[in-house]
């Protein structure tokens, strides 16, 4: 069978087991998660041996140190993927759930009910416990997966696709409601996103490159985390002391994720009195500096920060900070060079805080915190497929209910319509 | 300026106007509205002016009778268009309600809250009332939208815009809310679809050539609705007179419309009481039919349905027969053929409702009740952007909700992750 064929019939699969899995209760797939994580462990050594096989093959291809410690699978690792089913088959299941009724003049009772959305493909690079944490999240929304990682992984994650759909079919699991794409060949990303009518959603993990690729080719929706260009703007009637705490968590506490800032806007107001101290503090913590001419007037050692700057997403310590006339003048900021992400203000003041919080136009909006805690575990979700920067279907972190859909179930007594 | 160039110009200042628009309290668009109904209606002298035109043109490229239906305005119909307008100014204001709030162990206030979706491109066909409804709509929705029409009702919906913008605008409307892509040439509809970053949605309205280029072309999400191949299911135990009225209903009453059903499946153990007496009926309403082996020896006259048949949009008075052996099979044989739009189930057996309502993958499943409810008038909505048979973001009839997305507002006191 050509590729072409192959991800066609893959497809098809996957169509006929949602139809199933959309039956089960949540008992049942509650007992085949938990299934799933049982076989991981009972079956780790053969996870280490295929990972050893993805380590060497990385090694020999001279993947940096930080790639190849994410490649890396450990008995503590495989642990914690277990652990991330078990905490899975323990959220609340959505799929059922009444989202809203209605009685109409005519006596037909509507109801809107949350349902699987049906087939969903994720595609993702390197780190293999992805494998593990996806096919949980879709498959107790009651989604067919389908999953295509990235290749420097590939003998980790045919291993541990395979202990899911043993783990999970022992327990009544129907197989394909895991497939993983085992071919490396780049040309089953393009097939399986152009899957129209089988695929109802892709959702592509990974950097800004692969994202791009996936929007080049994709012919089903997508919902995706572009990148996290997060910023914290200081207002003139901000609590300073608050000011640096939060400016300090939002870069420094973990600059290589998304919801770390990368830039900070000071109100001109406290600019003289805020900069010098907040940047002494950030220099200390080892963060380089880029800013405007303002910032740079008040601060030695600000590198000038160039156009393409203030949309970078660093991931790193370096931090660009511009100084702004007004509360709109950083919105305005925000909205050009932004990813609509997560954007915080630090004020005192109502009115700052309800202009910053209609007018930025992203997926949190915070004031007086830390923009690190766009999450789905810190927004009470339990378990998150990715933050999403789009605005349709899903915005912010994903839990399980945005990897479900409603339909309207509509009973009557032989109304017609006149 | 080229065509590219005048597109990007058109997205920036849709773009702009938005965020205006987002800022803007719901009285405030209400009498905005109020001021493009009165416009409409003060200015009809014109519209018919531009419309005769219209007519005229199409009357010289020999439109069908239909098309030239369609195309025309009239007084009643302009009265019409203003009443349309001064509906959606009295329906509720779903932006910036609470979606949901939740306070987190350390603190923070977690706010989910509707906001517009942004910037809103309608690609639609010869109907020009499309212009004032898609307008309103994403208006009270404090969406900025650019439409595109076509290009028989040229000059009427340019006319039309123009009336829109300056009634909206002399109430204190930003003008370029509503905006109008006057070129006929068909390269504008692939700029706008590729507006990335300008265009947050693309909603085509139209025959199936029209959503197939615009799925082709598109980099913007699109919410669509293809086609309506709508079932309904006699089952063993329906009440027969309950589904001959239904069945008469879905076909008959408005056929060429999206809900009204196409394909009638019948459980063998009735088939013999029901089929005659039903195909008799819908004979007698002009109904032509077409059906498996199974029908065809209970019913002279009826032709042969072929594979493609069972998948095709009549919008006629045309209907194809199927007998079935179970509810299961009346389900698989709608998630193969149908569209995922509208299907019933006429029982007197909740079990089999049960199957049905929970195994149909479609946008509206209905028991004991006629399929053409689906509606968003019906459905209670009061008006609707068309109906999307899309899983994503909106699923059946598009009110004023589904043209909106969420933020989350997150309040604090100086939280920090730790």
């Amino acid at each position: 069978m050509n590729l072409h064929d192959e991800m066609i019939a893959m497809g098809d699969r996957a169509v006929a087991v949602s139809r199933e899995l959309a039956k089960l209760g949540a008992e049942a797939k509650n007992g085949m998660l938990r299934g799933m994580a049982a076989a991981l462990r009972a079956r780790a050594a053969e996870l280490l041996t295929a990972n050893a096989g993805d380590m060497e093959a990385g090694r020999a291809a001279e993947l940096s140190a930080s790639m190849l410690d994410r490649l890396q699978l450990t008995d503590a690792r495989i642990d914690a993927m277990a652990r991330g089913l078990d905490e899975v088959a323990a959220l609340r299941d959505p799929v059922g759930e009444t989202l809203s009724e209605t009685t109409r003049p005519n006596g037909l009772v509507i109801r809107k009910v949350r349902v699987p959305i049906g087939v969903i493909a994720i595609i993702y690079e390197a780190r293999p416990n992805v494998t593990a944490d996806a096919a949980a999240l879709c498959f107790k929304s009651a989604n067919a997966v389908i999953l295509r990682g990235g290749k420097e992984a590939g003998r980790s994650n045919r291993a541990i696709a395979q202990v899911l759909r043993e783990g999970g079919a022992a327990c009544g699991m129907p197989i394909d409601a895991i497939q993983l794409v085992e071919t490396t060949d780049r040309e089953a990303v393009r097939e399986l996103v152009q899957l129209t009518g089988r695929v109802d959603l892709v959702i592509p993990r990974g950097g800004e490159s692969l994202i791009r690729a996936v929007m080049e080719q994709a012919r089903v929706p997508v919902i995706k985390h572009y990148k996290g260009v997060c910023h914290v703007f200081v207002d003139a009637s901000a609590d300073l002391a608050m000011a640096e705490s939060i400016v300090e968590n939002a870069k420094c506490q973990r600059p290589g994720v998304c919801n770390a800032m990368e830039c900070l806007l000071v109100h001109e107001a406290v600019a003289s009195a805020f900069l010098p101290r907040m940047a002494a503090r950030l220099v200390a913590r080892g963060c380089g500096l880029r800013g405007d001419a303002a910032a740079r007037a008040l601060v030695d050692g600000i590198r000038p920060a160039t156009e393409k700057d203030w949309s970078t997403e660093y991931m790193a310590l370096v931090l660009n900070i511009r100084v702004v006339g007004s509360v709109n003048e950083a919105v305005a900021h925000i909205n050009r060079y932004g990813s609509q992400h997560s954007d915080a203000i630090v004020t005192g003041d109502e009115a700052s805080a309800r202009i910053f919080t209609q007018e930025v136009d992203s997926a949190a909006v915070y004031v007086n915190a830390s923009t690190r805690f766009t999450d789905g575990g810190e927004f009470g979700m339990g378990a998150e497929m990715g933050i999403s920067t789009d605005k349709l279907h899903a915005r912010g972190p994903m839990g399980l209910e945005e990897l479900t859909t409603y339909k309207y179930v509509v009973r009557g007594s032989g109304q017609v319509r006149g």
